[in-house]
């Protein structure tokens, strides 16, 4: 049992660095300083509780959650990859495996087993439970940029046309979801925070 | 659907500023920064998730987790109340009733009753879920703090005596976390990080 919590107790530390990854957009009262990945995780985890109901199909709200919770781990390692870099993305993917070997190696077994396939289901997003989690995790930023008036958006000269091909797979898991972000979307462009298309 | 998503929505915005409210310890990393409660809540949803097993009657997993991602969302009205801070302990309860009425109250009924009815667990303490997840929130921040060698303790003129006073209740749900904690700031004392008692 000691030997167990002393394993399950060095990656609780590791992971708070989590807190010093940061993200492209910003807290809406705080828009001088990003978001790091641990305010997001927990931003999602909140958001998947409320807004599960919303799902096209039933999904299993604490599997959700667990999924939010742990799927930026890897960016401890890996960096956060911006949605809007092409180029960055391209080897995303062997960086995050990599990472996964390391941060969940450091669990007992059975638990760095069950992280890891949760990690590994919500990277796939083919399951319900990982297609709203992704749904979510989508969301969640475009929320605050809308909040923020599209702040983040104008600094990294991103259009409404972009916004939509990166997001519209929140219509794979919810119709609600994806239609109420698709509005707050248009109202963006209307009021005048973002441009529809790339100039 | 729309007026109940709206209000979810309203919601989720308003608890950003959990990533505003900042407490008493530090990141790991970043000792320069305090940590805010959103960081707090996410790391101690990850805690609950890999710990429950020790804790001396089973717990409800995720019922524990969605309290620890919600406990401390009064705190956006009532601000962080430092657990040595005698004084600021005295009307923190009414405070923080007053601020689950108004945020909470956002919420579509149904669900406002449920975060309601969660929160309240919490703040009695009686359940076994809820004293999991209140050892859990006393745990971390000692962690933390041992992780640091002491440093949030040092600057707060805090004793060995007095962070065994506050934190044996950890015992109260987990025997195997209590002896784990205690022979931690056990060797905080022996390191020479940590007074035995107030000088």
């Amino acid at each position: 049992m000691t030997e167990r919590l002393v394993q399950q107790m060095a990656f609780i530390l590791e992971i708070d660095r989590m807190k010093s990854i940061l993200r492209q957009n910003v807290p809406i009262s705080e828009p001088h300083r990003r978001e790091n990945d641990a305010e997001h995780s927990w931003h999602l985890a909140v958001m998947a509780l409320l807004l599960a109901e919303h799902a096209d199909e039933p999904v299993d709200v604490a599997r959700v959650v667990s999924m939010v919770l742990i799927h930026d781990i890897v960016e401890i390692d890996a960096g956060d990859t911006f949605i809007y870099d092409d180029k960055a993305r391209e080897d995303q993917e062997e960086r995050e495996k990599k990472a996964a070997d390391r941060l969940f190696g450091m669990l007992p077994a059975d638990q760095c087993g069950h992280f890891r396939a949760l990690w590994e289901e919500f990277e796939a997003g083919v399951t319900a439970d990982a297609r709203f989690a992704r749904a979510v995790d989508r969301m969640q930023p475009v929320m605050l940029n809308v909040a923020t008036n599209g702040l983040r958006w104008r600094d990294n000269k991103v259009s409404a046309d972009q916004v939509v091909a990166r997001n519209r797979v929140i219509g794979k898991s919810s119709k609600v979801l994806w239609d109420f972000v698709s509005g707050e979307i248009a109202r963006m462009v209307r009021e005048g925070h973002l441009p529809q298309s790339k100039t």
